[in-house]
């Protein structure tokens, strides 16, 4: 794909709406696109030191080109750097740089650079303009779309944050090729997530063309745009999360107890296996509950084994607390409701809806009946 | 006034539009009040030390009767509290004692509570629901209209917050009743600036009135809602501060100026005080700019000098650094736009404007002329 043809979605929220660009050469071209929307503008990158070695010289090129004085901090790799204490270093790096509200904070990186850059986008001078260059297959499909940003607590991930949306995301499809195999992978499993909310097509396309997406080609562009524009539909139906923006979950009450349940520690589970674990896990317990097929269950774990991904519990290396235990990490959840259990069923591939009261003892029995000893 | 006559304004923000609640023996009647408007919730009371010892068991009763379970998060009083640090423990404690997105962050306290608590709110599970309890008259009239919350960094002040629209604010006349007099005067200058601003006859009223309103008369909770009213005014025409909200900022440019000058010092100067210097300022240079009548001018000083603010530089007590520091302090201010000097100026009583493009070397040569040395 040239430089020309990047695909466009455009994220539809009135007077805030913004374009996502997707495809090759997009860091070099950056600059451009930038000062096209926002002339005048000078920039805080935010990166961290595994994307700076990659990338950051070629964008401080690209911006300077461009005009755009820019200036760039540099973080820890790895999901501890959602912390209060880079929060605190980022917005003190920004102001220290004198950015100015109509100046530009820009987010280089995977989905915790996105989410840390965005929210401090969002609370310097109570808000400044945020561009998104995601880096990683998920935070293209994903984190870079919605404006949810934040950072983690001791009490949860993604505890503390804010809404604040992009002016514009730049999604280079080529910086994917220098990911971890097992990165690329985990990213897919929410690119397969909007096929399993309510594109059963997209799915049905997923299952035929994952190589194709895999090795680099035009399906690659094509599976990251239909995503985007999967995720904006939501976005845009349901900006602050109140009702179906919930669908997005699908997968992730499962995933954040077994993330949680790990240590968050990546070498034994990354957040996008853990999506994966918890999809087919909603599909199967949506199954027992009489409420899918238990086809389409198998249907979903078969697709994520043939790409490589873990699909059930004894997956994840190392143990696992026992399912009381895991019960209690799922209601700590943030999208626990007064004390109910909200979880995110199906009817089949395609048709998730949010089931609000599901009883604890049914989710309790089926995580024992799942769990690998 | 008994309980049953408290004024109420209205500030009209749409879906989140919201009541403020004005009269005598609120406290006691919050519980009630929250209770009626979000039923079955659950709240954090954000307050500092002094505040504590007045009124916090009377509102933890309060909500109690209501049926309202709440945790109190009790922090030093005073400015330094806008700091991340203290950011950082109330959202800890808000996540510690679990709540969740439809419960409540009460602030009770004076503007530091009000504007820490609020981000807290704004930011714990991305925006919880908030509720102030303003203790102080800058805070009545001031920082619990709004929606703008934030801390202070090493670089300024109130560079970092969002935008949370409280869902409730009870402002109970009666706690004014212990206020030091001049935290109460201090409050007052921002009374008097919504005369100022645009409200004329609400200025000769003050001219007229003032003395009853430091008695606590009917006349207080009467300005203290004619104040609301005008703040709610400007708000609702501009609640992301992107045109006319910055008519807010009379008297504020000069007044940060000389807070920061006298390094946030109140012994020396207090916000308040900083805003009565920077209006009668405003209105001097404005003066001076052959904008307003020097009578005018002279008569906003006469009103801040009856009352017993301070109304020029040489009433700060210790040495202030020269004009070009005090300039420099204007220039790092963050309503400076592209390097540009932007000041409320006014041309007359009721009549203020924002004037973009302010030479620097006239704001010089004023400052020089009056500066105390």
């Amino acid at each position: 794909m040239s430089s020309q043809e990047a695909v466009k979605v455009v994220v539809g929220l009135g007077d805030r709406a913004y374009d996502i660009l997707i495809g090759s050469g997009l860091v070099a071209r950056a600059g451009a696109e930038i000062a096209a929307r926002l002339p005048g503008i000078r920039a805080a990158i935010i990166t961290d030191e595994n994307v700076a070695a990659a990338h950051l010289a070629a964008l401080s090129e690209s911006l300077e080109k461009a005009g755009i004085a820019s200036t760039a901090i540099t973080l820890p790799a790895g999901e501890k750097t959602k912390s209060f204490a880079a929060l605190q270093q980022v917005v003190d790096g920004v102001l220290a740089a004198r950015l100015e509200r109509g100046d530009a904070v820009i987010a280089l990186g995977g989905g915790v650079i996105g989410d840390l850059a965005g929210f401090a986008a969002g609370i310097v001078r109570r808000g400044m303009n945020f561009i998104q260059m995601p880096t990683s297959l998920l935070a293209q499909v994903d984190s870079s779309v919605g404006g949810k940003t934040g950072i983690n607590s001791a009490h949860g991930k993604n505890l503390v944050g804010v809404f604040h949306q992009p002016r514009l995301v730049l999604a280079d499809t080529d910086v994917l090729d220098t990911l971890p195999r097992r990165e690329f992978r985990a990213g897919y499993a929410e690119v397969a997530k909007y096929g399993l909310i309510d594109r059963p097509d997209f799915f049905a396309w997923l299952e035929r063309n994952w190589q194709e997406i895999f090795a680099g080609g035009p399906a690659r562009a094509e599976a990251i745009a239909q995503s985007c524009r999967a995720k904006a539909d939501v976005v845009a139906r349901d900006e602050f999360e109140t009702g179906d923006r919930a669908l997005l979950n699908l997968g992730h009450t499962f995933g954040h107890a077994l993330e949680a349940a790990t240590g968050y520690d990546g070498t034994r589970l990354v957040h996008g296996e853990g999506v994966a674990i918890g999809m087919a896990l909603a599909h199967r317990f949506s199954a027992r509950m009489n409420l899918a097929s238990p086809d389409d269950a198998a249907r979903v774990e078969a697709h994520l084994r043939a790409v490589g991904l873990p699909w059930r519990m004894p997956d994840i290396p190392g143990q696992l607390p026992d399912a009381e235990r895991l019960l209690a990490y799922i209601a700590q959840d943030k999208k626990v409701s007064r004390g109910k259990l909200t979880f995110i069923l199906t009817r089949g591939i395609g048709q998730s809806f949010i089931a609000k009261d599901v009883p604890a003892s049914e989710v309790l029995a089926f995580l024992r009946e799942n769990h690998p000893e």
